[in-house]
């Protein structure tokens, strides 16, 4: 298990230095799931044009380009592609993010934060309804590119 | 069930207009859940003076004083208090957050994004130990004040 | 005519002290027509659901919301309202911004960043089949509210 | 015509992936018009060292490096410079801002978002004296590199 | 001595609860001085109009409204003003600041902040001049208002 | 001497070009003193694991990272890494800051934000015990990379 590279022997925060890693290309996918009521799922489509996924779309794209401001210790890395996926299930909605840079890290952090502010736009918009729904299952699915390799979630993790 | 207050009937997104409302004490807490594997927990007391709970306190904080700039139909409101707290389980660490305000609509989603800015943070702190670390049960536990009344989460929810 | 209000006698400058005002109901109203060729305006259509306009809203909402950040004098005013609407026309799409706020001192400017931010952001959805498309017409269309009074454009400004 | 570039085939927007681009150099330049009274010209004078204007170049430069914060789907570029230049004439003020960086895409929207700001500030600076001021020929004078080659917009435009 | 406000028992990071607080006027003075040498001070009115100083005053006015972003536990006040002025002295550039609110909390902070900002761009403006040039009794003079009562400054401080 | 790089012929503000600069390793270290009573350097171990400090780490991380945002001119560099270190002595707190990045101009407006920040948030942190609080000696001490060489402040600046 390696170092929580954060820390530095001190045990004070830092930044960890990239500044001697190749910018190489990277991706990262991460979900979350946004469990409502059938009664709340019910009246998303009386919302003509299915718009709260809509919004919760640019929230999401918009929160991954300002990961470096929420998350203290992430860099800024240039977003080259975010995408924001969503999958109506009888339980709830499913949310996918997908971020591609060119970076000397990688974009975890940002597919995360992505799919977290889509769940909180939808937590957003649906609340009036029913202030109980609640957000699970975030986490990362996926990430390739860096020197740490690929990573894709299994099943028993 | 009250409709979608964000909706106008023609089913575009407007900020739900709260000039009229009174500016009244309100309050509201959130939770999130942190999973990690007891070896990652284990590891957490050798950064010296738990800082990556520190880290994310900090940015939780910072976090909810900008919801209204991540989450797009929220307004700015001028708040009074922000608490952040945690509690290690076995299974993981538990966030609390607790956010109180005057104002003419209510602290949820600045809960809400508090604690998953801070959930997300201890992710970023710890994922160079296992990337499979999960978020779940992002939920509101409480709110107090406004026109809707109070609100608290049941086992049932 | 009154004096320029940014600017004291020593030509710098400066915020308008507003902490002397009563913090009042104000309105205002703007306008900006974005004039493209049929050809861009039949394509609109064939984006599914209207997006352009919709990702336009929402980034005009959030403008609004982030004025104070942009133009260098402006006060942060508690926003309590911000409607968008279009009306597509045979030469281009014209845009409509509404902002509420119980405040010191008035939503012109607020009104005319969204309005702004809404235009530009149409632009950006659709240069990719015209880079000549041009924004006109952005101007204050009304405002109730403050000491100055209430102001409606008239067809001779 | 091109596809609109912003949309897939489900009509919902992302980020144009610009992950395979090269980073060239790219060049954007913009223009606005400040439509005032010959009144209200003839007062800026009286407010020593033309400051409305040095206050609307600050806040356009500020403004163009914000331009993936205001616009949704616009990219984080690294912006090389920027420029605003006025020109005051008989009707107004002509604000030209120019953009230069190397990156994988254009600049097009950071040197609109320049020129829009601009103009918006000196409407700001001089609202006092007449709300009926006009921004207006808000458009694209000419870009170079990039593979979809240079533009020089044309008096047909 | 009172108690460090910021720390509950636990010795965590908190925000002050402000909600019980009455909102009053406020103000608060503070101050920087930027050493440089006689030379660079000489070249300073070579730049015509005396701009050095005027790009500091937008930005410190600027920064001023963003000192919740900047200082972790800062509350949002609603500024109603920010002056910013300079003395030129033999040694050096004095910079004074001033900002007043409506609010339950003071404004030290956010007249701190204007001054340090206001300084650091004096250093960026000129340091291809002159690299040493330093920031140094950056302090309060002055404050108003609030429970803590009035404070000035002192020539022992 | 050479010019100041931030103005032309015309004497007013424009960013630096650097796009045709080269992007090369470049650090820069910069330093402040928070002068503070013995009392309240007395109080602050009292406050458990040393928070105030690790407050105003985070805070300076974050600064360095938005230097872009407050500094008008600055350019965004993708900053590698930011270390924030603390030496208590007998008359206070002494802040060193360090930034790296590979890029086109330097980092020095990073590393002396970072250090402004963080000596600004000790004093949010220590108020309450003592408003007379000082900061003091905020200059650059190195700087590595970039055309202009190297940098190292001597006892004589």
């Amino acid at each position: 298990m390696s170092k929580l590279s954060h820390y530095d022997s001190a045990g004070t925060a830092r930044m960890v230095d990239i500044s001697e890693k190749v910018n190489t290309a990277r991706t990262a996918q991460a979900h979350a799931f946004v469990r409502m009521s059938a009664e709340v799922l019910a009246a998303l489509p009386a919302n003509p044009k299915g718009d709260p996924l809509e919004v919760a779309r640019i929230a999401a794209i918009q929160a991954a380009k300002r990961t470096w401001e929420l998350i203290p210790l992430c860099h800024q890395i240039p977003i080259a592609k975010v995408d924001i996926d969503f999958r109506i299930e009888t339980a709830g909605i499913r949310v996918f993010s997908y971020v591609a840079c060119i970076a000397g890290t990688g974009a975890e952090m940002e597919a995360l934060t992505a799919a977290a502010v889509a769940a909180l736009t939808i937590y957003d918009m649906t609340k009036a309804l029913d202030k109980g729904i609640e957000i699970s299952e975030l986490h990362l699915l996926k990430k390739s590119g860096g020197k740490s390799g690929d990573y894709e979630r299994t099943k028993n993790d």
